[in-house]
């Protein structure tokens, strides 16, 4: 026995991995189980003192763990698991289905306030730390705009719609934001942008044998919603060069808010992420929160709770007086 | 009668003055009285609604002042003030001689927890949104360094330092941050890096008709402590051009931590502030902050307080529902 918070993880993908590593890299945070909806035999842990198990056997260890980091996908997995192990731990989500954080945290909240639960929902960064500098800013410099860009980054979504097009054998497609539309921004002038303006969009494509790459680039640019109201570049590139140079998840992007003050006085506040692991950076930060959401449940503050309602101190490992003796 | 927080303001200065345009920003805040240890006839305010008053009578208003926002300098008129006001309302406070904020932060918080009020001390944006992110970054990537950079600033000390030197007439000093150490942090190798390395300072001078330019450039440059350790350039310019170049107040930095995940994957975390006026700005989260000091005082959270103990929501004047549809 030990004083640490004890954590448990549901979902072995890159999450799930990634907040293995981050829970090794603290002091004060103990992993006790991984559940998986696989045979828990195939994760082939190799951790000392953690136990893969089934998600079915979770409700077991409801004593054994302070916080479960429910790390599965937005889509399907975390609006069904979140609510079911709000009834059993404290959680820590990464939602982000933007349109659907309403109705996601109330469902989250009727479940979590009744077994005096804690879940924080919508942890990461974006939603997460851009959401916590998108509401300071404004609370600071109610005179003013908020401006979210994405990138440098691996999209998904996008690099999956290449690979779709024909004579395409492989392929990654990066979004950038535009350094023209930051430029602006920085400038304080506060510029109308639509979110066309602020992105470009860069893909790297690995051809067939043979394939007519002009109608591939053509193909490209004007395929509706992905590309074609987006200043898109075409870059073809080997098999070798994608393996060797586009097998990372980097992403990142940039919160800035222009503000103004009395007598014109322009104020510009930005924040930024730049990452070479999009999970493995994310992971870190629902590890950081599962101290929060233990925290406020010792508080009995239960329910659904957001980034909004956590105060730094409760994400820091560090006492108060530390903080406020070499932080502050 | 309205449901507006009720504000007091003691001290009248730059950022008294920031203070009462940021109030008139917002919706939710009323400035009800400034405080002043001047005559108040002097005062001159012209503010439908607002009253000029001695410090003396500030205890009479106990009633109709939800927060007070205390508006005098570190060194002498704050240590005073806000342990005495703190027995009468809640307060928030710039404090920001930052060796001696844990005996500050005791002196303040034995006398809130007696009188059951809330002081939020060392609110700004440094102490203040860059310790935040000083502490946001340390707990979310542990493995890793946080670097502060100052500027472009006006330093009154420095400029002051300027203006003893024999033959000058008058002068500014900007403490620059390097673009040189800032791209280094930014790359991720977490460099050594000495507060001399990390800033230069520039010095604009007027000097006195006929005086020894070469002389002013040597005495300024080999000036212990305040510029022999730092790269320092210095420019002669008209007392015209300075009322016309350097009247203004700006003043921003960066805080960024270069932290590292598993397989040497590396994250940049990046907040900086670009102000035209630190007095505004500052006196902009002062306001903000005096939110939170009402909210927290409505819970019975009773003391001193810092920005660590403080959630995003709790400066806004948006409601949690808006905050997680809007912002999140």
């Amino acid at each position: 026995m030990n004083n640490k918070i004890k954590i448990g993880i549901v979902g072995y993908g890159n999450l799930g991995k990634g907040a293995v590593e981050a829970i090794h890299t603290t002091n004060d945070l103990e992993l006790v189980a991984i559940f998986t909806r696989r045979n828990p035999e195939n994760l082939k842990l190799n951790i000392p003192n953690v136990k893969a198990l089934h998600v079915d056997d979770a409700e077991k260890y409801k004593d054994k763990i302070d916080v479960m980091l429910l790390c599965g996908g937005s889509a399907t997995d975390l609006p069904e698991q979140v609510p079911h192990f709000a009834q059993f731990f404290n959680t820590v989500d990464s939602y982000d289905n933007h349109a659907q954080i309403p109705n996601f945290f109330q469902s989250v909240n009727e479940v979590a306030r009744q077994n005096q639960t804690t879940s924080i929902i919508s942890v990461g960064w974006d939603p997460g730390l851009f959401s916590v500098n998108r509401v300071m800013a404004d609370a600071i410099l109610p005179n003013g705009e908020n401006y979210t860009f994405w990138g440098k980054g691996l999209s998904q979504g996008h690099s999956d719609a290449i690979r779709r097009v024909n004579g395409v054998k492989d392929g990654v497609q990066y979004t950038i934001p535009s350094d023209e539309a930051i430029e602006k921004v920085r400038s304080g002038v506060n510029p109308t942008l639509e979110t066309a303006d602020k992105h470009i969009r860069v893909c790297y494509v690995v051809p067939e044998e043979g394939a007519d790459r002009a109608k591939i680039e053509h193909d490209i640019k004007t395929m509706p919603n992905y590309f074609a109201d987006y200043t898109t570049d075409v870059y073809f590139i080997t098999e070798e060069e994608l393996a060797r140079d586009h097998s990372k998840a980097p992403h990142g992007g940039f919160v800035i808010r222009g503000g103004e003050t009395s007598n014109g006085h322009k104020h510009i506040y930005e924040f930024s992420l730049k990452l070479d692991s999009n999970p493995e950076f994310t992971a870190s930060v629902l590890v950081a929160y599962a101290r929060a959401a233990y925290r406020l449940n010792q508080e009995k503050q239960f329910g659904a709770k957001t980034v909004f309602d956590v105060a730094p101190s409760y994400i820091s490992p560090r006492s108060a007086e530390q903080l406020r003796k070499d932080f502050l």
